[in-house]
């Protein structure tokens, strides 16, 4: 099993246009909701590939409502901790046009010290089960950087890979507590490092502790840095499309990459780095294609074929 | 007792940003969820203005849930009925720098026909003990421009008098039915009469039988034209802010008008069409300077005595 940790959950609403005109008034079809956050969308991600997952998170209030009425309907196995705090809402209006997504995500409800806690047991508990633990997006208050840090570091001695898809200071803080991949994008890579250049940044989050460094790079691709090696995967052309949920489709694929090597060993060395970059790359190709985060296009095996892999 | 009822109900959704960048991601404070659709903004408008207000209209799904909810917290009177199809969203992002409001409006769920007579039975039993009846709105799938048109007669045949704030073919067919005011905007008057001019407009929809054309137009305040007069009425500048639910808090004030009538006639000379355009354009204006619909700004007493009237 592979367990998703989304600290800070969203109810996520999508709407299509044919055009967004800010100041005008537009009419559209009934929107979707889903329960998203990152790792809700992980966990969608891998139920959609017929694998074993739990996604922990929280709901609260009318909205953690409609979000635990979406994640039963859809059928990804769950739990959820209930908080005071309301579930909170992402919006984004999707341009029929070009498939190019306006995002508005609000900040998270406050968890407090037993809500924490209970959420960081609850990782602990499933993750002890779980091939792979992956931890993703934001964190919202109440949750520091050290509480990431401190999960990673348990679960990992406990002999759990972690893949962490966080930002900022949890972003070091996980690579020091010795993730064994984090996939931070390039904005995150640069605010996090302070280096411009992502090849230098993912060596300087390989050289803190992180076994493995993703970074994910919008239309050139990715790249995959360990000690053992370095790649970059990119599709040899431009999609249009949602970009929503392409970083998360690219931890699912991470996860699998780590959950199926039967050694048990992490994938560090070229050959096996070049087979995970590939599958990132050409999952977070497939999200694009989608117009809702969580889902991978039924081609996706054709486009691993497509990616293009070079040694960094 | 005032009743408003709303055809075509939303739960309106609005989210404050420092500006709406297409194609961005905004990180936003939580957004105001809030019962709506036309005819609920009239009622919260009244019963803020300390009216004794009923508001009539329909429920369903999720969203129908936090419908209810945030209306039972309001306080404002209200009767619903339960619907299968779920209460339609609408979305207003609005740029703190101008207010200005990037809105989307889904389509409504369809009523069936014994849904649709429900809501109508409700309509002329509610309305048969009102001072006024507003009937405010888009219409749902199911509901027609003559099932507005027969609303509007029978009360107005049972001596109730009728605001009637809708669209198209259901303008015109209130209009013929005799209601008291009918309450279009400019591109409405435009739309349903085929006439540029608005105040030749508005004496079309009055030889068509509308005792009272309330047209806004926007910045430029609001034309009343019945057939013993007409004004014009206008605040002397220019305000920012977000226009959405000013047309309502202009029904809001007519209806106020016509209930306010000792006499039991319908404000017609040209006296009574400035009282009543005044306080029109002053609510008006009043909702401009609010951050939500339904709102009244408390300087509405001020404001109006700022309106300039014009017999036209």
């Amino acid at each position: 099993m592979i367990l998703t940790v989304t600290p800070n959950p969203a109810l996520d609403l999508t709407w299509h246009t044919a055009a967004l005109d800010p100041g005008a008034t537009h009419r559209v079809e009934r929107g979707v909701a889903r329960a998203g956050g990152k790792g809700v969308n992980v966990a969608r991600v891998l139920h959609g590939a017929g694998r074993d997952v739990l996604a922990l998170t929280t709901r609260g209030g009318a909205t953690g409502d409609e979000f635990a009425e979406e994640l039963r309907r859809s059928g990804i196995p769950h739990r959820l901790l209930d908080v005071a705090g309301p579930t909170r809402r992402s919006v984004a209006v999707v341009d029929r046009r070009d498939g190019e997504a306006t995002v508005l995500n609000e900040f998270g409800s406050p968890l407090d010290a037993v809500e924490r806690d209970e959420l960081l047991a609850a990782a602990r508990r499933h993750g002890a089960d779980a091939e792979v633990v992956a931890v993703s997006g934001s964190l919202p208050p109440g949750v520091s950087p050290d509480d990431v840090a401190a999960l990673v570091a348990d679960l990992t001695a406990a002999g759990v890979p972690v893949v962490a898809d966080v930002a900022g200071p949890a972003l070091l803080a996980a690579a020091r507590a010795g993730a064994a991949a984090v996939k931070p994008n390039r904005e995150e890579l640069l605010v996090a490092t302070g280096e411009t250049d992502p090849l230098r940044a993912a060596r300087g989050l390989v050289e803190l502790g992180a076994r493995l460094v993703v970074a994910s790079l919008g239309s050139e691709g990715l790249i995959a840095v360990s000690d053992g090696g370095a790649v970059s995967a990119r599709l040899g052309r431009t999609l249009q499309g949602n970009a929503t949920g392409a970083g998360d489709a690219a931890v699912a694929a991470i996860c699998t990459a780590i959950a199926d090597r039967r050694s048990g060993a992490l994938p560090a060395g070229q050959a096996a780095l070049a087979s995970l970059a590939s599958r990132a790359a050409a999952w977070s190709a497939s999200a694009v294609l989608m117009p809702l985060a969580g889902d991978l296009h039924p081609d996706h095996l054709a486009l691993e074929r497509e990616i293009i892999l070079e040694p960094r």
